[in-house]
């Protein structure tokens, strides 16, 4: 834990100058759109310690695998979240001193993230050694309607002289990641220099050649006024910059707006880039900082009404919310199906990769809530994009016939991973897979992505679970052999319930879908059997083990098992260990944690979670009871879960702990981690631990459900959903459900188990049901 | 499979000149004498592929751990076998030309190992660009005589021409590892130059600062006659040559000889290294070239009068077994108890470390049969000092109470491995270090080494096992698991058959030693108990889970399981497999190994091999028929175990081919990776298949046993064997076993269960039984 931020209900705010906290204040801090992010690092350049982090999605870096023992099937190349050209610099000179906050007096110091309009804006005084001072007031923004354009406006105002006030901004793409493998430079030089609006530089990765191209343009104002100084370029290799020099005397305030356009070659053609780049940094020079600016915020004002959930009477739950629905979007919009959800977005090199299972189980379901169906529907397309990948995949671990495994990690579809226990036996991420799609088809209803892409996922996935069972002669039954379940805590084990669970469901699921492809589109259908090969003939296969699959439980207790032997292990809870012995993982020995029953993430829980409609409540609540005392959530990505499942089965204050846990993990650095970036996939989780967890909100079979709980440290919470072409928004007070139908036809929906209709012409009033345990 | 060299009874022989097969030539052909070995680099230099190799046992560097994803408990540091000085450098020219058989024409060109001399000699002709022509001819050894001398006689005849012969012997500390993990460099600077007998090197490692000094001596021979050339010495950083020129006429020969000592720190204190190898270097050029290799094939005659092993009608085997007793006194000699017996010995740097549970369970009845008590016990002693990093290490995952665990890999008793599934999980080499005790005191009966240091070890590996096992309530029985067994094609496995076996049989005869100590050395027994704070209650425990203990078998079958879950596996036989599979683990991914039912190497039957009188022979047969076709000995250290097993059930044929599989491993390159280094731990397994397996030798219950066979293939063959103070020698002929006691006193033995007396006054005659399967 490390609470230094103030609590604020639409903005985040470090008061005071903390050099030993930069790192994750540089994480916290970070901005982004989709496009392209960027760490809280300073414009001005600073000698403390930093982690530099400007990122573009999409481009990244192939890293020579580094591993001690090397395996068989292991991938050569680790895609590494690249580090890629500085585009905020501006080296500030006082008389000719520089300005470096390290090296200064510093007060008032204050760093507001404003969520509300996405900009981050960064105030202090500044006295240099020269006893001169100078207020401070820097705006920055990475622009939601122009995804290529950042913006600045740095503003000094002279306190105490007359004198020089020296602005040099610069592009610099020679730059490094701190992680590379072998200490590696990824960038190279191909072009830099100057046109009539700013500087400009081309730098390309070593490795797959992707190009970017940075350039700036700069305006200057002096008390309100624009001036025209005379820059004095310099373009250096990999850097172009332009120095101003400004006579000012006490009180007088310069400011510079300094405009960067980031281009790559994911979306223009090599040849296109510069002459791009150039003709938009024209464009953006013209229309200027502030219009930018409003064109931004006014792109937030729309997001922000779609997603935002207002929580009353707890403004740290508030805060928590919205600085996690703030980082999801400025990390994934949709647009792009190329583009994913890395676990620390572009906050930080840590990971590397950019697609985790993350994307499809914890994800997903925000973007299916909160953003236009071509969103999720993008989400989805990246993975049938990969399908080719996700093949050879297989190929590689022995599979046949079409088969897919999809990678643990990746960046273009080809795994990166290389722990065996996980690259090669993690394989419940396929399963999720498989369950995004039926996520997404029960929630929007486009039954019309199975014949278009879902199928041919599907069956590939089908087959990879055909093969991956296998016939167990001593028990006249289907195994799984050597998985990793979502309990990394456990490697190498036997019939993990909740891959063999999800792996069955799969097939199920899968021969649903070839039966609605068939019928309703049965030319498609034909299509894609030529396609693939497929005959029908394979399911055969697919019952058989359907019908024999061997999945662990414990009659006496009434439970699922983890795995075939976990009740082999010592049986303890997390009451019985010592606080000095936690987080397990920094304490104990990976032997030691694997013996263990203790549970990194919810395993069980989880397919319980996926499968709720599919076991009675009191099956839930057994499971639950068992497996949360085993439970360390030593994963970002466990609390929310258990969050959802305790408020089903009525637990409502652990419920608001685990809700907690996720929502402000981040901001209080819970496990003093977060100067590595932010866990942005779990964030997602936070989100759903107040719509499916408080608010119960589920879409199964067709139709939709609430059971609103209220937490009672809050007095009300509201929230908006997009749900089969509606906006609804749902409203929880003490004593009553409100939902209104924002936008859209009426639709019908149970809350509490009743039924109701939900019309546009007035709110549904349901009285609130009190939860029972 | 790499079959370039001829088949001798006493000679390895290379005939042509091979720079494709330089590097496996330069492992089987190298030298030692267990203080240091030399792989077989020519003097001269050489520009075509080499890898240059010249080790001192005892010096090592700990490199930084390299690792993808780094866990809890992993060592810092890999200990690296370190190249060291190079010592046998000459530089040759021909009228000032190099000599350099990459670039020359090259004929006549022999490399002949003499394992009964123990010398190295190569001989060729060379016609270098000028077409000036040579002949050479090159003696090496290192001195089994004494321990820190290596001499070289270097001859070279002038074919063709009147000129100059340029010899430039040097010593050369500036030597780098070919698998630096980082590509450091691990020797640095301290001292070079020369004195009155020649010149010196001393540098020292830039971790551990182990300090070593080389000397030369060179003394140059003009056709038989002594003469006095002025040396041209130079001192370079980390170099000192000495440059001779002597003009020779057609016809001439030329003869320098070249005596090096090498000598470093773990022997002498830094102040007095230079003075003990100046002494040693004066002595040295004194006693001469041929006195000090008369004393080396003398010291050789010895070593081969107690170890050889006589093969009649197969020159194959002969060659083979002669090889590998070689290489074994080549790598470890005994004398010296901080030594051990590193996998590759003195020949490439490939595992590093230099201790691994093969000493114990290999090599250790190698010794204990060939050579006097003090070399056993001197490795049993090694364990028994680093008794104190066991402890800790077994502190380091979470073990208390002094229980140790030793390491998988070790230079220094702390360990250097770093995979967990091994590191932390192949815990059954604890029971190595156990048995070995008892191995030593069965063939011994030396039951003093049990209170002077092996109780101690005992207990503290009982204290590990007791705390591994833990207590099921499902069975209510004790489970242990987490493991990885011998087969390591197995990973954190429950209940290895082997390692349960084998942990239980350890408290088993833990407590059968206190009972000695205590009744024969009571004094000596409060003393330890004092020492490591030992009470007899905590025996309650081993007890506890020795009555209790859950040894997964295979009751239809009547088998013992390898593990819980071997039988969910899909049950195939390697004759399944497909001959582009194998070896598995160069075409499966690990996932596909782990999951399927081959065996890498014997587990069970490793098991049914130590504790065979626990068992009938109808229950070995089972295992074996059983194991046997799932073992795909991919493994250096399977085959002889199952020769060994096979022999004893009467599968003649089956156990000559797994002899020939590891006799000639090397000499015949089956897993074509001998330019690594050779396999040394596994050579001592090729003795056992001899002695253990056809000659069915066992020392047990204070009892010697024989039980020989014959393959059909070989007319007879004899070995000795020392035991209980008697030297025996024993001779297995087609129709007759005779039994020699060629010193010490009447000794009683059983052949063929039939007990004799064994006089020193004439052998014994036995008829040799036919093998019945």
């Amino acid at each position: 834990m490390n609470q230094y931020l103030e609590v604020d209900k639409w903005n985040i705010i470090e008061d005071g100058f903390n050099p030993e906290q930069q790192r994750s204040s540089e994480s916290i801090f970070s901005l982004g759109n989709g496009h392209m992010g960027q760490r809280a690092n300073f414009e001005e350049s600073y000698s403390g310690d930093s982690l530099q982090g400007s990122y573009i999605g999409g481009i990244y870096y192939p890293d020579k695998t580094k591993v001690g023992w090397w395996k068989n099937g292991y991938p050569e190349y680790f895609a590494k979240v690249l580090n890629s050209v500085n585009w905020i610099g501006i080296d500030i000179a006082i008389n000719g001193a520089p300005l470096d906050l390290f090296k200064c007096g510093v007060s008032a110091f204050k760093r507001v993230l404003n969520m509300k309009k996405g900009y981050l804006k960064r105030l202090f005084v500044a006295e240099l050694p020269s006893g001169d001072k100078v207020e401070v007031e820097v705006t920055r923004f990475i622009s939601m309607a122009r995804k290529e354009i950042g913006a600045i406006e740095y503003n000094i105002k002279s306190l105490n002289f007359d004198g020089d006030i020296t602005f040099k901004p610069y592009v610099n793409g020679d730059v490094r990641n701190e992680d590379a493998n072998y200490d590696e430079h990824f960038w190279s030089e191909v072009e830099q220099g100057s046109f009539e609006e700013g500087g400009y530089v081309t730098t390309r990765t070593k490795k797959l050649d992707f190009h970017v191209t940075a350039s700036m343009t700069n305006q200057l104002q002096q008390n309100g006024n624009d001036i025209t100084e005379d820059a004095d370029t310099e373009v250096e290799s990999m850097q172009v910059s332009e120095e101003y020099t400004v006579p000012v005397s006490q009180g007088d305030e310069v400011s510079l707006h300094k405009i960067a356009v980031v281009a790559s070659s994911l979306n223009h053609s090599t040849a296109q880039l510069k002459p791009h780049v150039k003709s938009l940094t024209k464009d953006a020079a013209a229309i200027g900082f502030a219009t930018l600016l409003y064109e931004h915020t006014q792109r937030w004002a729309e997001i922000w009404d779609g997603s935002d959930v207002l929580i009353e009477g707890d403004d740290k739950a508030q805060q928590g919310i919205r600085f996690n629905i703030f980082q999801l979007y400025q990390t994934y919009t949709g647009e792009d199906e190329r583009l994913n959800i890395g676990p620390k977005g572009f906050t930080g090199e840590k990971y590397g990769g950019c697609t985790y299972w993350d994307t499809e189980a914890y994800c997903l379901p925000f973007y299916l809530n909160t953003a236009p169906n071509k969103v999720a529907r993008n989400l989805l397309l990246y993975r049938y994009q990969q399908l080719p990948e996700a093949i050879e995949n297989a190929e590689k671990l022995g599979f046949e016939n079409g088969a897919a495994l999809y990678p643990m990690v990746t960046m273009n579809g080809e795994e990166c991973h290389n722990e065996w226990e996980i690259t090669f036996e993690e394989v419940h991420r396929n399963g999720a897979m498989a369950y995004a799609i039926h996520n997404y088809i029960q929630h929007t209803g486009d039954e019309s992505y199975l014949s278009e892409a879902g199928l041919e996922v599907l069956i590939a996935i089908s087959r990879f679970w055909s093969q991956r069972f296998n016939y167990s002669e001593k028990r006249d039954k289907f195994v799984m052999l050597g998985v990793t379940g979502p309990n990394e805590y456990e490697n190498n084990i036997n019939n993990n319930w909740y891959t063999s669970y999800i792996g069955c469901w799969t097939m199920k699921y899968t021969l649903e879908s070839i039966e609605k492809v068939r019928s309703n589109n049965s030319e498609r259908y034909s299509d894609i059997q030529d396609k693939i090969g497929f005959s029908e003939d394979e399911t055969a296969q697919w019952k058989e083990i359907m019908d024999n699959v061997h999945l662990p439980e414990d009659k006496k207790r009434g439970i699922f098992l983890q795995q075939d032997n976990y009740l082999d292990k010592e049986q303890r809870t997390v009451e019985d260990l010592n606080e000095n012995e936690r987080p397990l993982n920094q304490h104990w020995s990976w032997d030691r944690i694997l013996r263990s029953c203790f549970i990194k993430q919810g395993d069980v829980v989880q397919g319980l979670y996926f499968f709720e409609d599919h076991f009675d409540e009191e099956m839930l609540r057994r499971n639950f009871d068992f497996y949360e005392p085993r439970t360390v959530h030593e994963s970002s990505l466990s609390p929310c879960i258990h969050a959802i499942m305790a408020s089903k089965l009525g637990y409502s204050d652990r419920a608001y702990e685990f809700y907690l846990r996720t929502a402000r993990l981040d901001l209080d650095d819970y496990n003093e981690e977060v100067h590595q970036g932010l866990h942005i996939t779990s964030m997602a989780g936070t989100w759903m631990a107040i719509v499916e967890g408080f608010a119960g909100k589920r879409a199964k079979d067709g139709e939709l459900y609430f059971a609103p709980t209220l937490p009672d440290e809050w007095s009300a919470y509201s929230f908006k959903i997009l749900y089969k072409g509606r906006r609804l928004k749902i409203r929880v007070e003490a004593e009553e459900v409100q939902i209104t139908c924002e936008d859209g036809e009426t639709v019908q929906c149970y809350v509490y188990d009743e039924q109701y209709q939900i019309t546009a012409d007035e709110p549904l009033k349901v009285s609130r049901k009190k939860a029972v345990a």
